[in-house]
């Protein structure tokens, strides 16, 4: 079989609740990443996509973030209300979600003031 | 900033010593992942490419397991001794190392006949 059409990794990486660069994961329960595997199965796209594990990704003031290669798609923000549009329109479909995007001068970058955590 | 132009994920996920399907991080050291990130950081590519763990990538039979990104390249057995090759002329020059790629169709299968564990 041939690798992953596309690989997702969702931030999984934990800090105290009162870190300054925040959290994506604060209760350690890895939601975000067991919606996408279970979105995944559920559409019978467990084997050509993989939703990893990840750890910090280091966009954590956008978080919580979410990249998407090999399309290079990062996402901000995404909680789990977001995964089946995600899952449907891009993984599925090729068409990444606009409106969760990151802008590629807001990723690796300490701060930028499009997409501060509140 | 752009996004990384390169982004290498590193299998750190643990399992037990006498898990059938092995493990890529058994004494739990991240120590590849690690080696990874500090050898960019030492050629200063700390900001263009980032040496990320990640959780299973389920290639475990070839582990431990280095995939990149956006190129979707993967390697296998990769060790410490392995790292500054793969730093030097692929994270750094472009060319994939191909003594340790993994070929596609050993990627994505519970088991493979190229390259079994010992």
């Amino acid at each position: 079989m041939a690798p992953f059409e596309r690989h997702v990794f969702v931030c999984t990486n934990q800090r105290p609740a009162d870190h300054p660069r925040g959290c994506c994961n604060p209760d350690a329960s890895d939601a975000l990443q067991k919606a996408f595997k279970k979105a995944l199965a559920e559409r019978g796209l467990g084997r050509r996509v993989r939703a990893n594990k990840s750890g910090c990704l280091d966009q954590c003031e956008h978080g919580p973030t979410v990249v998407v290669y090999p399309d290079g798609v990062w996402y901000g923000g995404v909680t789990g209300a977001d995964v089946a549009e995600i899952v449907d329109r891009h993984l599925a479909g090729g068409e990444p979600v606009a409106r969760l995007r990151l802008a590629d001068d807001c990723v690796n970058t300490a701060t930028c003031a499009h997409r501060p955590r509140s």
